[in-house]
């Protein structure tokens, strides 16, 4: 059953017309069954794996136009499919799939003194555009987290992918048709053109909510340049605070984990910020145990006077280090005379993704959930649990670090809105 | 106790400046105690009372030179204080010191598999910018809010009130002090010029939220030129649904009550749309009350041919009718042949604010919840309800008709956002 007329997105560079046609699409898929976007889940996990050798096709002329191009190995290396990682990527939608459906959810209801029944009511935000860069999976996590939670979206992904995102639109538009819903729902900018991100960003009329995935310097573009709601996020210099009272193991194994389980990403640890009780005993097994997974050390100068030259990667910190998001194998080390000390230091200094403390006072650790305000704040855990799905959401469009709409991991409910559905018996207002 | 300096934002015009400081205010007043905000608020009232010579006269400065410029006698009338209507505000600023602080509640708790104990906290947003137009009684009521809710706020008031809200923030501004608030904690641009607004758009580094309480054209001014999250609310073109199966006697009052209880707000109704197999006996009666309390109605054809010249102030309705705001004692009557157009019509017309049925047969009100998707929908019971005193939030900023972040009354919590606390006692991922 075709409801819509379709606009084939995989060829249109109208930007205009994809957003009306995703409009259009996206109240119809408002009031999809949950069976119905399920279908289309599960419909494109199977395309993945019986059009499997057409996609990887198109990705091997993406993945040679780079190498051509002499990029970077580790960019080659996001940018390529392979038949496992396809598999890997089936998977992420048949698990949005098996996700509770968030529309339609009833919450909050409470009865008015003049007998009114209020309740209100979750419903899809409408259509997104989202701007992301080179690893073509994105494509498909997007386009399934947006079928689940009932919106259209407007992709617009980096030139660098443009076949290997063509084949994928491509087949979730055959499982969307085949599940009765319009192609329209995923819309697709197949021109990778600044100028194209520049329409869509002054699409208020048809856009709710704009999610450019990328550098600062998109955000920044993205924020100027927009008539639409922007939600950032996805940058993080974290902080773990180790407080005298810590319990060394754990808090080595904590600090360990944050910052070398993987540290190209937004959650890893940036700064270790010691308190100097217990710097002169913890230090130094830091610097041995992280030391030694190839981990280097930027210090300020107490931190320097403790280590001394312990280990060939214990350097001082140069100016700005504080404010610099490795992501890579580089933690910063500072010790601090006091916990106020330690929270100034964390506030000017984070972007506030993820900092956590590591402590057995149950009187620090309520000043740190005080007084540190970060999208998530830790106790005696892991940063890199900043996810939507360590975090039990399933999945995640971006980790905001924004303040507006949500915070934090965005997964099927936070895009979402409410209606108020407000029920009587022949009530006026007096 | 001070605890900033004090910028004196009764004669500061530096926009940067004010957003620096409100910046630097707003996070020493999100952790001020209840107490401590209340003790303001009250204050406040106090105030209102004991200095309100001062503020009369400044009030008088106003409406004097607004009637030498020969403004029409409505917008004097917003525009003028009164020892009563200041006693009203002072007790909408006690009002809102009785309500629930919303900052540090906890919610969405939740215990992950490897033990982790995940919660959210509300917290402030941070610092807002208002942007409205002449009654001054906003100047209170937003602040009140503001200091509730934990954040701080850059006012921008209308140049017509310039001297009274000059008066009322210096009063703020007291009351703040004697709190062992930072003044700043309340800036006011004290230049009524354009290019104020367009330097508090910019302001991104420091307000989080921009709230424009005035026409289409500073709406649509606020979302071209602002790098910052723009809510605007505050239209309605609302409908309600008159089904053959409703109760006429209660459907009546509701409509009249919609309609006529207060006409010239963004929740009264501007248009009956009502099932042919009830036009007949309803639009008559219809016509009959409401007309006689001076309402005239723009009418479909089939509803001027059921009801003919019957009274003076039935008319055709013209091109574009059914998508004017009236905002006074005018109402659309459309007949239509079915529920679905009805509902089609109303998607058509609607600005998404306040929508509702009357109607007796669940199955009507279960499609018409389903598929009309405004701020509020309302089962028999009057649109007049969407309000936030009228749903319990105790006062509002705005009603949204936005879908990001709030959406219909903006009250105390809808000032906020949360973060995530993720307690544990080693946890690390795997």
């Amino acid at each position: 059953m075709r409801q819509t007329p379709i606009i084939a997105g995989v060829t249109q560079v109208d930007v205009a017309s994809l957003g009306r046609a995703a409009k259009a699409a996206s109240s119809l898929l408002a009031r999809a069954t949950t069976d119905q976007k399920n279908r289309a889940l599960i419909r494109i996990a199977e395309l993945l794996e019986l059009r499997r050798d057409e996609v990887l096709a198109a990705n091997r002329n993406d993945v040679e136009a780079a190498r051509a191009r002499k990029v970077e190995a580790y960019f080659v290396d996001r940018l390529t499919l392979t038949a496992e990682r396809l598999t890997g990527i089936a998977g992420d939608a048949r698990a949005v799939a098996a996700l509770p459906d968030p529309v339609g959810e009833w919450f909050d209801e409470t009865r008015l003194p003049n007998g009114l029944r209020l309740r209100k009511r979750r419903v899809p935000l409408g259509v997104l555009g989202v701007i992301y860069e080179a690893r073509p999976n994105v494509t498909i996590d997007i386009a399934a987290l947006a079928i689940k939670s009932g919106n259209a979206v407007i992709l617009r992904g980096g030139s660098e992918t443009l076949n290997t995102n063509r084949a994928l639109v491509g087949l979730i538009h055959q499982a969307l048709a085949e599940a009765g819903l319009p192609e329209a729902v995923i819309g697709f900018i197949d021109d990778p053109s600044r100028e194209r991100i520049l329409e869509l960003l002054r699409l208020h009329e048809y856009v709710e909510l704009i999610i450019p995935r990328g550098g600062a310097s998109l955000h920044a573009f993205c924020r100027e340049n927009s008539a639409i709601t922007v939600i950032t996020g996805g940058m993080g210099i974290n902080h773990l605070y180790l407080d005298p009272s810590a319990e060394l193991d754990k808090a080595l194994d904590i600090i360990d984990n944050a910052k070398t389980q993987r540290p190209t990403v937004c959650n890893a640890l940036g700064t270790l910020v010691v308190h100097r009780e217990i710097a002169a005993r913890a230090l130094p097994r830091v610097v041995a145990r992280l030391g030694a997974k190839g981990v280097t050390f930027r210090c300020d100068p107490m931190a320097m006077a403790l280590l001394g030259e312990l280990a060939p990667g214990v350097l001082a910190a140069g100016p700005g280090d504080w404010d610099i998001e490795w992501l890579s194998l580089v933690l910063g080390l500072k010790v601090v005379d006091s916990l106020d000390e330690g929270l100034a230091f964390i506030r000017a200094h984070s972007l506030e993704h993820s900092d956590g403390i590591l402590s057995q006072d149950p009187e620090a650790i309520t000043r740190f959930l005080n007084e540190i305000d970060s999208a998530a704040v830790f106790v005696n855990a892991s940063t890199r649990f900043n996810d939507g799905g360590q975090f039990g959401l399933g999945a995640e469009v971006a980790v905001s670090t924004q303040r507006i709409h949500a915070r934090g991991p965005m997964g099927l409910r936070e895009l979402t809105s409410y209606k108020w559905v407000c029920e009587g018996d022949g009530q006026v207002r007096a």
